[in-house]
């Protein structure tokens, strides 16, 4: 028998404690958004040193930031020519509100047939836990083939405000050939899936204030410029009846799609009738003149992610609300720098908003878009390792999703990334009852041991 | 000494007894738009029906109703010529978020300098109050010169919707030759004030749905129609650049201004810079063509009370939200009706929204515009009784708040109302750290014993 075929058996003996390890994982809180949690980010560090402890890495570390740790491990191969994998994870979650939409507890983890179910549990505690088990499975049967690295932030969900002086500090620690990062996902379960471009993120708090305290809407209404509808005017300028974003300068730096990688994307199975049957919308809806598998990976987008003013509770209260608020986010493509984006909503608050209010804005999360190389050596590795799992080659498709260490890996630190991952449409990232296909996780575990000894093989930068 | 001097003295002995008085009803946190405050409603319609016993009525009752329950006492003069007024008050108040703006808690009454600071001291506990005071001024001091009934309701800040069939089922308990109504207020502590005309209000709450649960912003980001920004281009759309609403047919039934009217309206001291003031907003702002005064009484508006979408934490999450609320109110004016109002709303919606959404529309309040004679006996009686008080005539004025008991008074029962009361603009009425003028309110009780006897000299209808 090969290394290859014992830790393969290893891993398919050990599948039960694979998802036993990530169910105590999973029951760890760590939303990396709520001051509130500050000690179970710390406790999932913690967590992640102990199982890295645990496979005799040759170094281990917390690393501080100014908010939540970053998790660091090396292991040497004995191979001196061996490639060097960085294996990239994030221990934070997604808040798990709203609560009453929960089946079952966000932190109590519940398996439901193939199914388990919890906040993080494929996005990306699960993936992590898979990264861990192959890597764990290699090194029990017999020498590592590559060198390993592996880094874990805590802040992947807020935007990763740490990560890039993180990188520019720790360039020699984070050396690698390339980064295998699992925190995209497939089509379906038949499936498997490369990603070869990101969309980029930048994300903002507009608050717009008008009276100095919530009136009677009787005694002011019709006088007074109400702050909610104003913030609806300038959320509704926002993007014309053609659904293209209306802020000055936007489309400048989009890279036109070549009728090419058209005729490539139009062949992915992404078609509306999927769409609407994994978001539950009545209809798709987008930017004229573009298909929903263009407008989700290769067009950016505009999203309002939460909106409040005045009286939200039960019944009627008669006020004109003394300010609004809206969460604006934008998703970007190459060639957009999230940098720039700020700029032109400044620009186009200041064009639209009347002078019978105040404004602020903030920004939270920012993040460049990216672009990887099909053929670069680990990448075909990993598609070879997809093919001996499942069956079938992966498909290659563009994400609409964010994963700033992408970009920043690239421009701080000149290194691409293998971006795949074995969560799926219908898990519920980001939304209540997230949960994990238990059997499909498994098949990652292999492909992932598939990756190492196909790279270790066939190495190169 | 005549029996009105006798009651007048009487009054300001009892003045720090009417304070405290005051302060016990206050304690009740009658909101009525919380369900979890039923039994405060019970509670505060108690607390009138003890007073009121506590002043010999003839008859006192507790009416249920389908909501909150309805009070009524009524005492006849022994003069059987004597006119009859119906006192009409709401012991109901609205809800006091957001708490962590009061500077002591709303239902703990402080007196801090001149004002008593509580939810519902000025709208309306205080105005009932004193119109208890009255009543027992002028009973401790000999025969009713008038006959007296009063009406109490606990629905007056939720649109009041058990009314209209309270008042049909019971017309002839509650026949009077006129309403006096303290539940509007003055210009300022010297401008003892007349109410001639108010608004109407349809209340709703408009929700927009699209897909089955929140997505992921980046994975379905500009493919998916926002709910968030369909709301916010309906809210946009419901006026024009010229403050306009763009509701079809909405401005068809509203009366025209006469030159004479407008001409009158001129000279309240309702000026802009005093409204600034009063509100703390930048600018005024209203619909083209019109002055504020003209805006606030006697043009229709629309207002946005409420606005809820998504996730409005701190901090960002990236996710379209399933869902997106408005609660959405206008303002009537003569001779629209509050009932046909729903349905140009709902013309509106068809009309403008999109078929990537559902949505839902519920209706809160509801309430008719009403304008009065400001020749009615009664009406002059209240006129005198103010000079009597302050030295000055009292000024006449159209409000922008709504009271739909007048309307439905006038229609249901063909009875006028003389409309006044004794709050000001800056008892932050619907808002943080409502307060009440004491010795305004003072005032007002000498008002009132000064309009019952005037009114018992010179009787009408």
């Amino acid at each position: 028998m090969t290394p290859r075929t014992k830790a393969i058996e290893f891993a398919e003996r050990q599948e039960d404690k694979t998802v036993n390890e990530l169910i105590d994982f999973l029951t760890i809180p760590s939303v990396s958004t709520d001051p509130e949690h500050k000690k179970d980010m710390q406790k999932a560090a913690e967590w992640l040193e102990g199982k890295l402890k645990s496979l005799n890495m040759d170094a281990v570390h917390i690393i501080p930031s100014p908010l939540h740790p970053f998790v660091f491990a090396s292991k040497k191969s004995k191979n001196v020519n061996a490639p060097t994998v960085l294996f990239y994870g994030h221990y934070d979650v997604q808040p798990p509100d709203p609560m009453d939409l929960w089946q079952s507890e966000p932190f109590k983890p519940e398996v439901r047939g193939d199914h388990l179910y919890a906040r993080g549990s494929s996005d990306m505690k699960g993936q992590v836990v898979a990264c861990l088990k192959a890597v764990q499975s290699v090194l029990e049967v017999g020498d590592l083939p590559i060198n390993v690295k592996f880094i874990f932030e805590g802040e992947e969900e807020i935007g990763s405000p740490s990560l890039i002086p993180f990188l520019r500090e720790n360039k020699d620690l984070l050396k690698a050939d390339i980064t295998l990062n699992p925190d995209s996902g497939m089509l379906s379960p038949d499936e498997p899936t490369l990603t070869y471009a990101l969309r980029g993120l930048s994300y903002f708090e507009l608050r717009v204030y008008g009276p100095s305290h919530d009136l009677h809407s009787g005694i002011y209404g019709g006088a007074v410029h109400n702050p909610a509808i104003v913030l609806s005017k300038l959320i509704a300028g926002m993007h014309d009846k053609n659904a293209h974003i209306t802020l000055p300068g936007f489309y400048d730096k989009v890279r036109k799609l070549s009728a090419k990688e058209r005729r490539q994307l139009a062949k992915l199975p992404i078609v509306d009738s999927r769409l609407i049957d994994q978001t539950g919308s009545p209809a798709m809806y987008g930017e004229k003149g573009f298909s929903s598998v263009e407008r989700l990976g290769a067009r950016p987008s505009l999203d309002v992610n939460g909106l409040y003013s005045g009286f939200i509770g039960k019944g009627s209260k008669t006020i004109i609300p003394s300010y609004a608020m809206a969460k604006i986010s934008m998703r970007l493509v190459p060639d957009q720098k999230a940098s720039e984006i700020r700029e032109m909503l400044v620009k186009y608050i200041e064009s639209n908003i009347p002078a019978t209010v105040r404004w602020e804005l903030d920004q939270f999360g920012i993040g460049n878009p990216s672009i990887s190389d099909v053929n670069h050596p680990a990448a075909k590795a990993m598609a070879k390792a997809q093919k001996q799992v499942w069956g079938v080659n992966p498909l290659y498709k563009r994400e609409g999703g964010s994963v700033p260490i992408v970009g920043h890996m690239q421009e701080e630190l000149g290194m691409d990334s293998v971006l795949t991952g074995f969560g799926l449409p219908g898990d519920n990232i980001h939304s209540p009852n997230e949960r994990v296909h238990l059997p499909t996780l498994q098949k990652g575990v292999l492909a992932l041991i598939n990756f190492i000894y196909n790279y270790a093989e066939k190495p190169g930068k």
